[in-house]
């Protein structure tokens, strides 16, 4: 049994959690949470602000921290030799996290996944899998129906905005319309905050639909989609037609990828990888020869 | 420069030829046939009968050759040091392939990349990352339409018959149609064939349509298609739907893959694997650094 600990206990925490629950070879010892929260999290295992804490070291850390946290607490990790497995989403910086914690983990004798989840995740695996079949030609991800927390995030740090959501809407090709709902403070002009929220860089070259509502709470749905279409050359064959599609649940789906990622590190040696640098078959559970028989 | 031989020349062979032309990082050094044929085949590299009379060795030989003779001619390549990548796909069989491919390849010092393609290859890998997305729950493949070789071989077995064509409608849920097109020999009936057809192993259990053709070969259309779809459950929610489709011409995806394995056996530690084993990133062209900038 592989003994898990889980930094963090948000909507991703909480998905994890019943993730470890579900899988067979797998265990979770303990919750790491470096603020006492008001609310305990739900869980059977200790609670502690520091995972030397534990009584059991566990052998793989599910970071389920906001994204900018996850360098910080994964090199702490892997210095104690715990493997790490994150689902850090900014794109632009995926190789620098992935060259800080190869490092790390080398040092620590430990193993670092990187950037597991939805996008990145199991959609990079996707895309990879494309071009491999038809190296030539163009993939469009296109994303949604769905919240999507950067641009959320965004249109939250606008002065006068009280509680946001922006839905991201698929229109094909790569391109997308914004969906934003706000409420908003006392004292502010709706058409000034949608006049800024249009103007920000997250918005500006989208087609921006802004709207005032009165309980935005009451509209989220974490449920989230992709579709992405590759038409290509395979050799010098034209019009190879690739597609792959999801209507998932984002934090169960995350939840699950970071599990099976946790499974696959504890197979892999010493260093830090992306999905697309580990065998699918590290992922999954069960004996080699089942699932080839089964998948293959 | 990767050096590769190829074995065989038909339909399959041809696209590799393309799929090589096509790669930067890799050159055909040399065409193997067992037989000398009537046509020679249209490339400009030797063409011999056994590969030891190349006059550079490969580094990796692809195996175009009918899937019944690919374990012995595998051998034989990887007893001499040399890489071997197969579309075996007698789907029952590939595990034993696998094992037995792999006692050949790490005594020859060689890896073996078995069983990559359509179905089994690209199919393969993404059944496997459904799973490992939605761990509980079931994927239907269907595949069509388009022409299946299996069933039409076991047409043409059956006496009388001229010429057959044997095509895979899907129906969903991993049922299928068979549209099966023939012509006979003089002096037999076409229900008695018919009759035989819908009896035979292969179609028994599918909706079998038989119809009576004057030029069999004017039906002919590499083109194929798939349509895999997982509802599962990641973690405890259900309810998570995945897709995968492709419209393809077959022997140029096949060749593609088989290419793309090429480059990925090169990297491997010696012995056999299926595509499943294998990091996708290790079949694409490029550094590191720059395709996971680009793909994850």
């Amino acid at each position: 049994m592989l003994k898990i600990a889980m930094f963090g206990y948000g909507n991703l925490g909480k998905a994890v959690v019943d993730a470890i629950d579900a899988a067979r070879d797998m265990e979770l010892c303990g919750v790491i949470m470096r603020t006492q929260s008001l609310h305990k999290p739900k869980v059977s295992v200790p609670v502690v602000d520091d995972v030397s804490k534990l009584e059991t070291k566990p052998d793989v850390a599910l970071l389920c921290v906001p994204t900018r946290a996850v360098p910080g607490v994964a090199e702490l990790c892997l210095a104690q030799g715990i493997n790490t497995v994150d689902s850090y989403d900014i794109h632009t910086d995926i190789w620098e996290l992935r060259q800080r914690l190869d490092m790390a983990a080398k040092k620590g004798g430990a193993t670092a996944i990187v950037s597991t989840g939805f996008d990145p995740g199991g959609d990079s695996i996707v895309r990879a899998l494309m071009e491999v079949l038809a190296p030539q030609g163009k993939t469009f991800t296109n994303y949604g129906p769905g919240m999507s927390l950067g641009h959320t995030v965004a249109v939250k740090a606008i002065e006068g905005v009280k509680n946001a959501l922006s839905m991201t809407i698929p229109l094909g090709t790569g391109v997308h319309r914004r969906l934003v709902y706000v409420e908003l403070l006392d004292g502010y002009a709706f058409d000034d905050i949608a006049a800024k929220i249009k103007a920000d860089p997250y918005f500006v070259n989208d087609e921006t639909h802004v709207y005032l509502e009165s309980n935005v709470d009451s509209l989220k749905d974490v449920g989230h989609g992709v579709n992405m279409v590759r038409k290509g050359v395979s050799g010098k064959t034209h019009n190879q037609l690739l597609e792959f599609n999801m209507k998932i649940n984002n934090p169960a789906l995350t939840a699950q990828a970071m599990v099976a990622c946790a499974r696959a590190s504890a197979k892999q040696v010493p260093g830090a990888y992306t999905v697309l640098e580990i065998p699918v078959i590290d992922m999954l559970d069960g004996s080699k020869e089942e699932l080839i028989r089964r998948l293959v």
